[in-house]
């Protein structure tokens, strides 16, 4: 139990309060105040959150109003105090907590727009990374986040050999390419396989088993990455695995996972150079 | 060159009609055009495009306005003819489309917001999938589709041994998920990487390379995935590779690819099923 009064942000992607999320959620709210903690809930549908990244997310002048970028855009207005109210709203709710939860059903192997959008408006650069504070140097290296989320499929459909290929390799742009990037601990994931086609009685069992989890959480070892170190962090070494890494971890198998489908890789390597590479 | 006269819809998702993004699609445009080819173009902020599923994309009753269940509301609403109208005039496109192409540029190892939004609400059960018709059966098998997309990201970090590991794994869940889900035939992504950062010359080069890609299109080889008849579709078979299936390709290296970073698995399979599995 954690003896420092914590705060949990809870990032809520469900349309309805008498969805099966929402109990998720609940018991997440319940749990974590009867530690003590402090829950806060961004409920985005109920907010009406934005979710698409416009010139709007600006208060005051663009720098260049002809041709809008976005990232260079918020760069400047974060570093002006001059993004849009919504968002930092968010980011103050972001830079209290000490865990985000993000809770939401699955769509399309993903997460739902509402959320992507809470995630490309709110994690801006300087913010949420920089070019120096990135992956195990990132801006968020002393919080902890997690992905909660129910889906439609049976765990089996998500298996390396299961139709979908491994849940590992669907969540890997959202758990290393947003949450590590950003220098998250990464808890493993709560899945929540199935609910609405699961029998009344296993979905309590769900709900119980995400209780007790969510009492031990603080002191759960996070997912590994490979940390920076590793690479060579330069334009020139092109941010890969040092040679003397590799070297030294031949003849590991390499991989995220033990695979996904048959052996044939998904496409020659050749073939994603459709752009010529200079 | 086809000789038949084929319709293409582009996607397209960036804020700027300067962008290189913007630059991408005209060359598209124009090229297919040439061909002879329809060009339809979504210009998903400018037409203002929703990108949160709600049950605004419902006109008329609900089936259970008390309890909101966005997948069954939008199958009764289409079978019915009640979807939005942002949302059919959608899906006529995208029936009409004998290829379509998405243009934006990356965000967060994604899609933005906007257009995942595109894809949640367009997207529906019934008219892009069903419990039959998915995957090699899917809806859309007569019809190609294509990444098209831009990065911050030099080439190099996206590879097997860069730091954000292999571009094939990030792009799994659209290009399996939801693409390849739908039946389409999914041709090899068109990368544009880091563009920001390149000289100008290198970006002329990219759009030619892809103006030139263009004029062959229609000949390329689809990525191959795993069909659907090499998985046991039942849910007694929970969807996996049947076991002689698995016999026969024993000895295959499996996996979408060589590897992501280091041999330790992500996280030990155990730990993913923190809900317990009945
Ligand atoms: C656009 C879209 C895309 C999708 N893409 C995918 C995909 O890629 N992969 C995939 O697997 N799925 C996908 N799905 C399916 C989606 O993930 C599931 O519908 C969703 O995860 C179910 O969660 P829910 O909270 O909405 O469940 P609900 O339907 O709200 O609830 C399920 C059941 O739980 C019951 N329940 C509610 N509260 C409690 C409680 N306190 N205790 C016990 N039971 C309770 C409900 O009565 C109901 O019977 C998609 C759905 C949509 C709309
Ligand atoms: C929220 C967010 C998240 C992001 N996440 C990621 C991520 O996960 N991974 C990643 O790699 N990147 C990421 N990025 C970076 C993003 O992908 C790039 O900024 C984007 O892809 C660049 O494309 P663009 O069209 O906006 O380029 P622009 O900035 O519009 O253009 C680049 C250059 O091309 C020039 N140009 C325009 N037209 C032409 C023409 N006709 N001929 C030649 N040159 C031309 C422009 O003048 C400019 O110099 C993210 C950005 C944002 C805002």
């Amino acid at each position: 139990m954690a003896t420092q009064r914590k705060t949990v942000l809870i990032v809520f992607a469900h349309q309805s309060p008498r969805s099966f999320n929402a109990a998720v959620r609940d018991v997440a709210v319940h749990t974590l105040q009867g530690q003590g903690c402090q829950v806060i809930v961004s409920d985005l549908y109920a907010m009406d959150f934005r979710a698409v990244a416009t010139a709007k997310d600006i208060a005051g002048e663009l720098q260049n109003p002809e041709y809008f970028k976005y990232n260079e855009e918020t760069l400047v207005a974060w570093r002006e105090g001059r993004l849009s109210e919504d968002i930092t709203a968010e980011q103050r709710k972001v830079q209290e907590a000490d865990l985000i939860i993000f809770q939401f059903p699955m769509y399309w192997f993903s997460m739902p727009a509402i959320l992507k959008g809470w995630i490309d408006r709110v994690f801006t650069q300087g913010f949420a990374f920089s070019l120096q504070k990135m992956y195990s140097n990132g801006v968020f290296k002393d919080k902890k986040a997690l992905l909660s989320f129910t889906t439609g499929a049976p765990e089996s459909m998500f298996l390396p050999d299961g139709i979908n290929g491994d849940i590992n390799i669907t969540l890997w742009p959202i758990q290393n390419g947003v949450l590590n990037f950003c220098g998250f601990q990464v808890l493993p994931p709560q899945i929540f396989w199935a609910p609405a086609t699961s029998p009344t009685s296993v979905r309590k069992v769900m709900l119980e088993a995400w209780q007790t989890r969510l009492g031990a959480l603080w002191e759960e070892t996070p997912l590994s990455f490979a940390k920076m170190h590793l690479f060579d962090m330069s334009l020139q070494g092109g941010f890969r695995l040092r040679p003397e890494v590799k070297e030294q971890h031949q003849g590991d198998t390499y991989g995220i996972t033990t695979g996904q489908h048959l052996g044939k890789p998904l496409l020659p390597n050749n073939q994603i150079r459709a752009a010529p590479t200079i």
